[in-house]
């Protein structure tokens, strides 16, 4: 253990959901103290705790050190916070952690999209950043339960670039319960290359009518829809300042192909009638290309039609 | 009346839908014998014939001349064999025609799209065509219940172009029968102006997840994609040599701002899971935008997106 912090350093984790609840399971594993801050639902988690059954690990279960209520203070310092939900417009982390922000806190943010550290390091510029990408198949079954399906490897950096000795020491952590982890000191390199998975594969499965990968690379017209809208995204990333080698649109999509057939987490939020992360995962990179002056004319084409349909989901929602 | 057939002409409908109903009222008010083809309820029509209740129209109500089954005989010669049903790859208009063909018997095609007439010109090269263009809102609520919303005028031509004397004469009985005629000797020309709203309205309606004409201009973002869509749709018109208007989008879309927010029909066929028209509303323009080489990346994309919505659709009817 590093004393960087506290000797057991204390992680509130913000959102409950199938990345809090996994990853916190590891940290506790890994003997860290492991807190929720969640929107509903404690008194269920504090009673019943989190228990995680995956198809390839051991069953897990434990309880947190504390549940907390959005707002509701937290009486002993927090070392890491780590956000986990969804980047959505309208929820913002910035607030939500306000509270909870000791002088030495670290902000972990565990999520999708690009650009999304940005409020963060408007907000609170002495706090350093850590910026996490999760490549994990896992989801929430009930408050409580979840289901690791496949895979669970991190990449981690600090924001916007370096490692720091508390990155350091929370790969440390989470190596010692299980985790991969990828250390980089360019993660928004590594943002970018994700990123040209999930504004594609996740975008189209949506957009396609519900179609998992195997689907989606199925047909001849979309399979080079998918590659298409990856090269633009690599196009805007080169235009930042990210030039990522060209082979990484051939190698996501036969690593795609070979892959179990999934239905990507944008297409489950669309099927469970969740809000989607439309604007960190096609938004900000369409305003990027803008910027530039890049015609990204299906990325563009990408977030004007999941803006319809977000917005049509929330007026079905009432 | 003319003469260039019988006195009173028999009119073979393929078809009793919306369309095939609506414009067979008129033309059997007109004085013709308006027969039907169809694929099945054909008792029905047969014992309570066609009605037609109309928000702007009075009430009509007839039973058909004759209601035959596809193959099904037909003792008495055809002069005008008027196809309605949705142009879909399957689904041979050119075969379940053949029957009732006489040497002097004109195919009159009322569908959406490009290059429909081509197959009717292929295997029929001795026929007169005539290409019909429908400006309706009309729906079946049930077989031989038809609902007249709004609209009603055609336009029509001669294939591929010019206007012959069988087309007056059909022109002069709809007129009787009550609807506005708008004749043109360039009725292709005629068909990449209302593909100009199809290609872009009708597809972006179910894309966006199911909204209506006004939600789609509703947002600035989704304005500009119609907009940009009837662009592309206009490029390859040109290089067909049809040379639109440019003011035809602005046109199209102030007039669609005006209109009753409206279901497009694509986004009833969607929602009522019944194949869509993709191919000759997207692919067929797509496919003539790469003979000429041109770049069309909304409409491409629209068309693959489409496709795997109505694979995705097919399964799911099993």
């Amino acid at each position: 253990m590093t004393d960087l912090h506290r000797a057991v350093p204390h992680m509130l984790i913000v959102g409950a959901g199938a990345i809090g609840s996994y990853y916190g399971s590891k940290l506790h594993r890994a003997g860290a103290r492991v807190s929720f801050l969640c929107r509903s639902g404690g008194d269920m988690l504090r009673e019943t705790g989190i228990t995680i059954d995956s198809l390839h690990e051991e069953r897990f279960h434990f309880h947190p050190q504390r549940v907390l209520m959005a707002g509701e203070p937290c009486p002993e310092p927090v070392d890491y916070i780590v956000l986990t939900t969804k980047v959505l417009p309208g929820i913002s982390g910035v607030d939500i952690i306000r509270p909870y922000l000791g002088e030495q806190t670290v902000i972990v943010l565990i999520q999708n999209g690009i650009d999304i550290e940005v409020p963060y390091r408007q907000a609170y510029p002495e706090h350093e950043i850590i910026s996490v990408l999760a490549f994990v198949c896992v989801s929430r079954l009930s408050p409580g339960k979840i289901l690791h399906q496949d895979y669970g490897k991190l990449a981690l950096g600090n924001y916007p670039e370096g490692k720091t000795p508390y990155l350091e020491a929370l790969v440390e952590l989470l190596r010692l319960g299980g985790v991969t982890c990828e250390v980089t000191d360019r993660v928004q390199e590594a943002r970018w290359r994700k990123l040209v998975w999930n504004a594609s594969f996740n975008t189209l499965s949506v957009l396609g009518g519900g179609v998992d990968t195997a689907q989606l690379l199925a047909d001849e017209e979309s399979c080079q829809l998918v590659r298409q809208v990856m090269e633009e995204v690599c196009l805007v990333a080169a235009a930042e300042g990210h030039r990522l080698v060209p082979s990484i649109v051939d190698e996501q999509i036969e690593h795609t192909r070979v892959m179990t057939p999934y239905k990507t987490s944008m297409l489950l939020d669309y099927e469970n009638r969740r809000p989607m992360e439309v604007e960190v995962i096609a938004g900000n990179p369409m305003r990027k290309a803008r910027l530039h002056g890049l015609s990204v004319p299906r990325l563009e084409m990408i977030y004007r039609l999941l803006r319809l349909q977000d917005a049509q989901r929330r007026r079905q929602r009432g």
